[in-house]
């Protein structure tokens, strides 16, 4: 999916809402217990319920390799379910070199190697530029660069600053900003703090960020949308436990959570979406 | 496996050879091809081939799970190979945090879940302490924390000076050595210059180093024994490719290359290893 197509979504639904895949075996509701493949059963429901409200999913992969190649089943029945108007994204969090890289990219974004067609994998920085160009090589496919996060451990090397005073995250934003345009490139921004949100959206005015972890943990979806839209929006927001977890029975749980922050966010996008 | 049994098997061995099982369908022989799995088939030649040569495998995950659930299968089928002796690597540089890296930790080391028993996993630092933690809370099981890679892209911002002039990689292996012992946890190190093999021991005296690229790409093995072995030896240079690949017969090919990298090893471990 393309930039242009993306934002049309998002204005359709008057949504920027990303819901996260998170799916543990051991939290889905006893209903989707007895299903031949319980996980896809219960992604499915919410992909159902929430179709509406959310532009993007994005599967945490680390909670279906876990059950090996199960599990892999299970996130391909997943991605071959999803509806054609939603950017699919991998949270892989991948990061190699050349070769590997390029096999890690053929895996999310080639469907004839793993059978998966997602639309952007996240991606690290540590390696550098060589980690991140296999992943480009796609057309229409996006790299989501860590940038910014909001973890405790987020401090320990993200906030180093360096020599000439700039922080790790602001010098890998802009130098991954001479990898990639801003049609191939999102940041992964974990903030929530509005002197933040300004600050990144400085670093960079086009790139569209997808920022995890508004709503549970206590972020402001209204500072987000205030400090960190632009002019084609730039915002993915992502919801995961608050979600697909609100309840036993995701047709009515699930809707009324989702439906609850697309209504916010049409509120924002009224308010704060100059074009 | 513990330290003590790695150094053992180095001792017994009179080597710290790890081979990288790159395996890629399309360059396996054209023997191997006609198996129900090419993967595992070409695998079992080589570990057959070098079990007495190697003291650990490193199969590169991104080259199974590029196929899926078939390529998850074949990653079982040649760690349930794997000798008792050996150590094994899952280069998978993951890097999340909490329960996601937890998820991800047992993928690789709780056999109960993708059917893996790994002893180690390779991890990214980018989001600091939270995304190592969760690894270390398995028995005997190590990380393996990227520090200094040789790629082109490890310039970018590994070498990156701070404020008070620690570049990232020092920083990194620093205060990793606050967060898990010399027991479990092991540094990715793509040095082959002198000085920088001297500088990484200094910071991490006691800490085994994984040395990629150690040949095909012109390091030189003897400075890497000279400059960074302790007094445990504390050293696995891997070889991937000039391994696997070195001809189209594993029984001999394989055995040749593994053999003659170990030769030099057991010189230099008469040469330098100093309990």
């Amino acid at each position: 999916m393309n930039s242009t197509e993306l934002v049309k979504h998002i204005e359709n639904k008057r949504s920027f809402l990303c819901v996260g895949l998170d799916t543990d075996p051991v939290l889905i509701p006893a209903a989707f217990q007895k299903e031949v493949d319980p996980v896809f059963a219960f992604n499915k429901a919410v992909i159902d319920a929430t179709a509406d409200y959310a532009v993007a999913y994005k599967p945490n992969i680390a909670f279906y390799e876990a059950f090996g190649p199960k599990g892999w089943e299970s996130l391909q029945k997943t991605m071959e379910y999803m509806p054609k108007d939603v950017f699919t994204i991998a949270d892989a969090k991948r990061g190699d070199i050349g070769n590997t890289a390029y096999k890690y990219a053929q895996t999310f974004f080639d469907p004839n190697c793993a059978g998966f067609n997602f639309d952007s994998v996240t991606v690290a920085p540590y390696m550098g530029h060589d980690s991140v160009e296999p992943f480009l090589r796609f057309e229409d496919k996006w790299v989501i660069l860590l940038a910014l996060t909001s973890n405790p451990g987020g401090h320990d090397f993200q906030m180093t600053k360096s020599e000439d005073y700039i922080p790790l995250y602001e010098r890998v934003m802009r130098l991954a900003q001479s990898w990639g345009s801003p049609e191939e490139m999102m940041f992964v921004i974990g903030a929530t703090r509005s002197d933040f949100l300004q600050k990144v959206r400085e670093i960079a005015p086009d790139n569209f960020f997808l920022v995890p972890g508004v709503g549970a943990q206590g972020g402001s979806l209204e500072d987000v949308a205030k400090y960190a839209m632009n002019s084609r929006v730039g915002l993915l927001v992502n919801s995961s436990r608050g979600i697909i977890y609100a309840g036993d029975n995701p047709a009515i749980d699930a809707k009324r959570e989702a439906k609850k922050i697309q209504e916010e966010m049409s509120m924002y996008l009224d308010e704060y979406y100059i074009k």
